[in-house]
C-alpha cells in the first residue's frame, strides 16, 4: 500500500496540482497576458537535492521515540506556505530548517517538550498544519538556540458531542477535513472553511484568528470557540465551557490570536452548527465595482446576516470564472437547517437591484442543499478558491510573482482606501515587473467595513524573484497601514507582517501582552518573532 | 429653578420611586404574602444625619477646581447600588467614603488626576453611573492610602458620527439616555439597554462586559465596540477603527471587562443600529417552565436571531404582570430598520408550538414600531424592569432581602444545574429567614446555552439584614460555581464576586493578568480589590 505524501516544500498531495500539460497551457496564457517571451518552467525540489545542517540537539531517550530528524520530516517543517517560503524551496533553500519535528501523541507529550525546551534553551515552533502565509511557522533566521517544531497531527481527535448544546471537543490538531468527517454522522458541522482547510487544524485556526466561510456574523474561528485548553511553559489552563460570560477579560481571548507565542492549545469545545437544509443563492452583478460596494454595505447593515456575501472586481471575476471580466460579480448566498430562506433572498435581491445590481430572475428561490452540487458562477468561483494554493505555486515554478494580501477598513475609508492600495501595488508591480495585474475581493463583510482581499500576479526575472515580491509586499503594507487598514484580517501576523503589525499595535498593548509573555513563557521559548 | 439631584443612598432621582401611599401599599402585600406581622418602613438617609471621616488628602492647586470634598459627593461615591450598599445607607454606616470625587473635563485632567495618584500614592476609583451591584466603585475596606473617586460624567459628548460606517465616537462618560438623545435626530441607536440604562455611562458598560437588551446575537455591549481609547498610569492607548482584525489577541478585549483596574476608558468608536422600523412580537405561554427552556433552545439554534427572547418562570411572570402567575411566559419579538418580520416570527411561532407553547393569534404580523408605546404582556414586563431598581430601595426600608444573580450554563447541564442553584437558594431563604420567594427568567439566550438570571425577595430580621443577605448570597453562588456556571454573565465582578471569580478564572489567566496590571499600573493604584 503506497501512502500518500504531503509535498514537503509546497501545498497539498504529492500527487495533485497541475498536470505537466496544464502547465504548459498556463504557461502560455500567461506569456500572452503579460508578453513575456521565453517562460521556464522549473522543477520543484526533490530530497535528494538537499543537505540539511546537522541537527545541533538530541532529544532524551524519553522523547526519543516521537522526535524525527529525517531530512523529509525537517525540510517540511522548514516553511509554511506563503510565496516566498515556496521560492526559497525551489532555489533548494533549506539552510535553517528546526533541528528536530515532534509529533506528541498526547498533552503530558506536550509538557514533557516544553519541559525539555525550558531545561535546554531550544526554541519551540507550535506547528499545526503549517499553512501560514506569513512566516508564522518557521525557525526564525537569527535564532541562536536549537528549535523544535511541535507538530500537533497525532491529536486528531473528537473526544465529545454535545448535542444539547451544539458543541464538541476536540484535539486541538485534527485537520479541517477529519473534523468534518467526524461530526458528519451526528448532523453537524463546524463550518469553517478558510482556504487553507485542506490542510490546516483547529488549533492552527484559533491561534492564527483563522476567517472561515461565513461572509458576514461568523467570520473568524473567534466566536466559535466556547472554551480552551492551553499548555503554557508554566502551567496549563482550561477555561469554562460557557456560552457567554461577563467575568473579567475573556481568558480564550488572549490566546486567540496568540500566534503559540504564549501556550500551545490542546483542546477546543466549539460551537457547531447544523448541517444546513435549504439554500439560496445569487451571482449579482454590477457593471460597477462602486456600486456592488454599496450593495454589500446595505446587506451588511441589513440585518439579514447572508453566509455569502462576497464581491469579486471584474478581474477578480474573470480569473475565478465567475464573469467575462467586463462587471464585478456578488455571490450571495443564504442557508438554513431550520427555515426557508425566500423572504431573505427576496429583501437581498432587492437591495442589490437598489444599487444597480442585476439579479437573476431564479434567485429568490430556496433550494433543498445538495452538498457539492454547486454549479455556476459559485461553483466556478468555489473550485477556483479550492484550488488556488497548487496554481500560486505551479506560478511560482514558471517564475512569477504571486501574491496576496488582506485586510479591513471602514466603510467611510474605503474608497479612498482601496484607491490608495491599488495605486500604491499597481505603481509597485508597473515599476519592478513592468506590469502585472491586481485584482480585488471582498472576502467577508461587517456592518462597520469590508475585509478586502487583494491578489497580484506578475512576471518577475527569476534570479531576483524575492527581492521584487518583497518590494511589492513593502508597497502593498505600507499603502494599508497609512492608510488606516489592518495589517490582516484573517492570515495572522507571523514573521512576514511584524514590522507593520509593530506600527498598527498600541504601544500600551504590546507591553501588556509582552509582560503576559514574560510571565507565562519566562526562557521566551514558544515561536521566537513571532508577535513579539 | 430647582436642580434634579441623584439620590446619595440609592438609585436614581430624589423626586422620584414609590410615594409613601405606595409604599404601605407594598407593605400590606409583602405582610401578607410573606406573613409578617410588623413591617416597619425605614426613613433613608439625609446629609445631615452623616459625619464622613475628614480627607486624608488635599489635592493640588491645579486640580482643587475639579475636586470635591462636599458630604453629597462622598457620600454619593461611597458606594454603587447593590442589596448591600443600600443596606448600609439606611444603617448610615459612610465611615469609609473616598476622601475626595475628581470631575476630569478632559482627558488631559485624567492623566493629571493618575500622575498625581501615582506620585502621592492615592487609590483612584473610576466612576461612571455608580450602579454597580457588585462593590465595583467602592473604596476598599483594607485600603491603606487615602481614595480619590474619578467621576467621568463630564466627558459627556457625542465627538463624531460616520453614517457610511453607522458608527459614532463618544466620550466614556455620556449616559445612557444622553447618547440615544444625541443618536435620535441622525436615526440611530446604540439599542444597548441595561437595566441600570438611565444611571449608567459607556465607559461604565464597556468596562463591565455590560449586558444589553438584544436577547440573542448582541448581547453585551463587547460586540458593539469598534476602537477605544484608554488612558492607563503608564501611557494612553487608542487602538485602530477597524471592522474586525486577525492581526493578535484583540487590544480591546483585554479592556473590555478590565472594571477600571487597568485604565480609565476615555473614548470609545462604537457600532450603531439604524432606528427599528417593524417590529413583531408575542407573549408565548408555556404550562410547563421545561418546555419554554426548550422552546428557547429551538429559537436560540435556530438562525433567527430574535432580539428579544425573554423566557420568565410562572412566579416571575406574576411579578412583573406579565401572567398570573399558572404558566412561564416567554416575551419574543423581532425588529428591524430594514425588513418586515412575518417570516421571521411565523417561523419562530412555529418553534413555541412544536414546544408546546400557546401562541396568540395575531402574533404573527409586522407593525410600525412605536416608541414607547408598549402593551400587554411585553408592556407590563418593561415597566417592571425599569422601575424595579426603585422598588428595591422601597424593599430595603421596610427590612425586606431583595438579591439578584446572573449567571450562564450550557444546555446539557442547565437542567440539572436550575435545580441545585433554585434549591440552594430556596434552602437557604428558608432556614435564613423563614421562607421567601425565588423565581428565575432568561435575560439572554446562545446557541449553546442560556443566560438565567434570578431573584430573590424574602423577610428578614432587620438587626441582622446584611449577614442574612450575605449567607444567602453565598449559597446561590456556591451552587453557580459549583455547578459549573459563570458567576457573572453581565454583572460583572467587582469586590462581591471576587472569592468565586477567583475559583472560576483559570490560574494560568489569573497570572497573565496581574503581569499586565503590574505593568500598566505599577503602583495599583486603579480601582485596588477589584479584579485583582
Amino acid at each position: 500500500m503506497s501512502e500518500r505524501r504531503r509535498k514537503f516544500w509546497g501545498w497539498g498531495w504529492e500527487d495533485e496540482g497541475p498536470t505537466p500539460q496544464q502547465q504548459q497551457s498556463i504557461a502560455e496564457i500567461l506569456r500572452d497576458r503579460f508578453s513575456i517571451e521565453a517562460l521556464e518552467v522549473r522543477k520543484p525540489p526533490v530530497e535528494a537535492d538537499l543537505s540539511l545542517p546537522e541537527p545541533r540537539v538530541t532529544p532524551p531517550d524519553s522523547l526519543a521515540a516521537i522526535c524525527s530528524s529525517t531530512t523529509y520530516d525537517r525540510a517540511g517543517h522548514a516553511y509554511g506556505k506563503s510565496f516566498r517560503d515556496v521560492v526559497r524551496a525551489f532555489a533548494r533553500d533549506y539552510d535553517n530548517p528546526p533541528d528536530l519535528v515532534a509529533f506528541p501523541r498526547d498533552e503530558s507529550e506536550i509538557v514533557d517538550l516544553l519541559d525539555w525546551c525550558c531545561r535546554e534553551e531550544i526554541a519551540a515552533i507550535p506547528y499545526g498544519g503549517g499553512s501560514s502565509v506569513v512566516g508564522g511557522t518557521e525557525p526564525p533566521a537569527d535564532e541562536y538556540r536549537p528549535v523544535l517544531s511541535i507538530d500537533l497531527r497525532e491529536l486528531d481527535s473528537l473526544l465529545e458531542i454535545d448535542r444539547e448544546s451544539r458543541a464538541a471537543r476536540f484535539q486541538a490538531g485534527i485537520y479541517g477535513p477529519a473534523l468534518e468527517d467526524a461530526l458528519r454522522p451526528h448532523g453537524y458541522t463546524l463550518r469553517h472553511f478558510p482556504q487553507s482547510f485542506e490542510f490546516s487544524t483547529l488549533g492552527g485556526w484559533i491561534a492564527t484568528r483563522s476567517g472561515g466561510h461565513f461572509a458576514t456574523l461568523y467570520t473568524h474561528i473567534d466566536d466559535f470557540v466556547e472554551s480552551l485548553r492551553v499548555v503554557t511553559p508554566t502551567g496549563t489552563l482550561e477555561s469554562r465551557r460557557l456560552p457567554g460570560s461577563g467575568a473579567g477579560p475573556s481568558p480564550d481571548r488572549l490566546f486567540i490570536g496568540s500566534e503559540g507565542t504564549l501556550g500551545i492549545i490542546t483542546e477546543a469545545w466549539m460551537r457547531l452548527q447544523d448541517r444546513p437544509r435549504y439554500r439560496a443563492s445569487a451571482a449579482v452583478t454590477f457593471a460597477r465595482f462602486e456600486d456592488g460596494v454599496d450593495a454589500v454595505r446595505g446587506l451588511a447593515q441589513s440585518g439579514l446576516y447572508p453566509s455569502n456575501c462576497r464581491l469579486l472586481d471584474a478581474g477578480e471575476a474573470q480569473t475565478a470564472g465567475a464573469g467575462d471580466g467586463s462587471a464585478a460579480v456578488l455571490l450571495v448566498a443564504f442557508e438554513s437547517a431550520d427555515h426557508t430562506l425566500d423572504a431573505w433572498m427576496s429583501r437581498a435581491a432587492e437591495i442589490c437591484r437598489d444599487h444597480g445590481g442585476s439579479v437573476p430572475d431564479d434567485a429568490v428561490r430556496t433550494v433543498e442543499k445538495q452538498e457539492g452540487a454547486r454549479g455556476g458562477a459559485a461553483g466556478a468561483w468555489r473550485n477556483s478558491f479550492v484550488g488556488a494554493p497548487y496554481l500560486r505555486d505551479a506560478l511560482v515554478a514558471m517564475g512569477m510573482i504571486t501574491e496576496t494580501f488582506e485586510t479591513a477598513i471602514t466603510w467611510d475609508r474605503f474608497a479612498e482606501f482601496h484607491a490608495a492600495v491599488m495605486q500604491a501595488t499597481q505603481n509597485a508591480v508597473d515599476e519592478i515587473c513592468g506590469g502585472g495585474s491586481v485584482t480585488c475581493r471582498f472576502t467577508h463583510a461587517y456592518p462597520d467595513g469590508p475585509a478586502p482581499y487583494y491578489s497580484v500576479i506578475a512576471p518577475s526575472r527569476p534570479s531576483s524573484q524575492l527581492d521584487q515580491w518583497s518590494e511589492i509586499k513593502s508597497a502593498a503594507a505600507e499603502a494599508i497601514i497609512t492608510h488606516g487598514g489592518t495589517i490582516t484580517h484573517h492570515h495572522a501576523v507571523g514573521r512576514d507582517h511584524r514590522p507593520w503589525y509593530d506600527r498598527q499595535r498600541p504601544e500600551v498593548f504590546a507591553r501588556a501582552l509582552q509582560a503576559t509573555k514574560n510571565e507565562l513563557d519566562p526562557k521566551r521559548i514558544l515561536n521566537p518573532g513571532v508577535l513579539f
